[in-house]
């Protein structure tokens, strides 16, 4: 089975590329060697050694430790070290639930391997045949990832909004879904993974929900960043992710979560256990 | 929130209290210090050093290997050592799709720490008021958890049969469930856990099910391993696990993944990454 191709992709790191960063010698994420030495001619916010890099101890409290390190980040994209600024305020936490040490720009936080949240939603359709799974297309010219197929609603979690609230309002912008629609999008719990990518190190966590959506509801992209939906039966869904890296890494990893939970794949299938087991990382791993 | 203790108590032992148990040299399980000086009895079965127990390289093969582990586990019973025999055969093995190494009696499983199986059946009903689930109360004469609360079906996974064939089998015996009702039953991926419990240390893989069952129909316990069912709705099954021991540990585990599952908990509930993180073990944990 090649299913476990896609989840070795979600954890594909080396950790001798990194070294870690610290708030109040509290490890939260990994800054690549390149980085750090950069990071040397900000000593004011940063105290980087041969072994870690930690927000200079001076830096004291949220409000300090965001404008210290904004400033920075600011100066990296002037001087075209940080490309695709998104403007999104990303918190700085190792779980949802707790209180941020601060905020930063989400171009940044792959840069820092801190952890990330985002939602993804699975919109499906039950009809006589099994369940069917809406498929996007993502645009030809989107920043990262372009054309890799997608969920009908997924997006990053910024600072200051619900995740549920922000499902709802992703799920507008993304596929048109009217808010009453959106509201019944159950969660449905977690997948989680740590993988080098172009834009940094991701340490991600997604939160995943399930939308059954109307046999007539057809989706309709508001934001330009979708090409196309399409409404796929599971078995192709999974032919596809068994056989390609079609789908962007992540998706695939949300529709495999989703596949476990709807009994597409099976305690009686070879490598259940491993799949199940590759789908979330453990605080310690 | 208490949910935390119900997991709590599916991972409570001491690394200290055993020495590892291999098979070519491979750890496999664990043996109580205790067990492991009674096991020095049998050095052509055993080979024991104060930092692991090892079954003897003569005993090569899955034939070799079972014989001889059964003859000691017979003497073991029959001086009293192993109580509750059950004369089921289990599989010794770390996933469920590999090829066993050997069979061992199920009431020695515990004492050698070794993986074991189950199968776990969520019954429940959808009402206008929301989900409501099927709960037993173990008889007040069963050996383990007499009086607990427990699952529509749930029960051990022997050699020799597969998962989801033993659910059906096991839905008949426990709860009376037609063949084509359980076949119904959708499997919805697994828990895990290790724990130090009266009958030794459980490393268990319990896969889990959902099965919608009609309005109408009522469970019948044709074993007498049931005092009783009844339908409860999700609210007060989830006030009972957050505020007592009432249900048997594992069932509470179980039951607590079908909450991440349907929505019940959701992700902007404090401790729910800490909860999904507690349902299953990694490999290495």
């Amino acid at each position: 089975m090649s299913f476990l191709d896609r989840i070795a992709e979600c954890r594909r790191w080396a950790p001798d590329d990194y070294r870690p960063f610290t708030i109040d010698d509290r490890p939260l994420g990994r800054v690549s060697h390149d980085l750090a030495r950069r990071l040397e001619d900000f000593p004011q916010v940063f105290r980087v050694s041969g072994r870690a890099v930690g927000l200079a101890p001076s830096l004291r409290g949220f409000t300090a430790r965001t404008a210290a390190v904004a400033e920075v980040l600011h100066r990296l994209r002037d001087a075209g070290e940080i490309r695709r600024w998104r403007d999104e305020p990303y918190p700085v936490l190792q779980r949802w639930d707790e209180t941020p040490l601060m905020i930063m720009e989400r171009a940044a936080v792959p840069l820092f391997g801190l952890r990330a949240f985002g939602v993804h939603l699975n919109g499906y359709v039950r009809g006589p045949e099994g369940l069917s799974l809406w498929v996007g297309r993502r645009a030809a010219n989107k920043a990262t990832a372009p054309g890799k197929l997608d969920h009908l609603v997924a997006g990053g979690q910024p600072y200051g909004i619900g995740v549920t609230e922000n499902l709802i309002k992703e799920s507008a912008e993304e596929a048109g879904l009217p808010r009453e629609l959106a509201a019944r999008a159950v969660p449905v719990g977690l997948v989680s993974y740590r993988c080098a990518r172009e834009e940094g190190l991701r340490d991600d966590v997604l939160f995943c929900f399930d939308l059954e959506v109307p046999a007539d509801f057809v989706p309709e992209n508001a934001d330009g960043e979708v090409e196309s939906f399409s409404l796929w039966p599971m078995a192709r869904v999974m032919a596809t992710i068994r056989d390609s890296d079609a789908f962007k890494f992540n998706v695939a990893l949300v529709i495999l979560d989703f596949a476990v939970r709807h009994g597409i794949l099976g305690p009686d299938d070879a490598g259940y256990e491993e799949i199940i087991e590759g789908l979330r990382l453990t605080s310690d791993a």
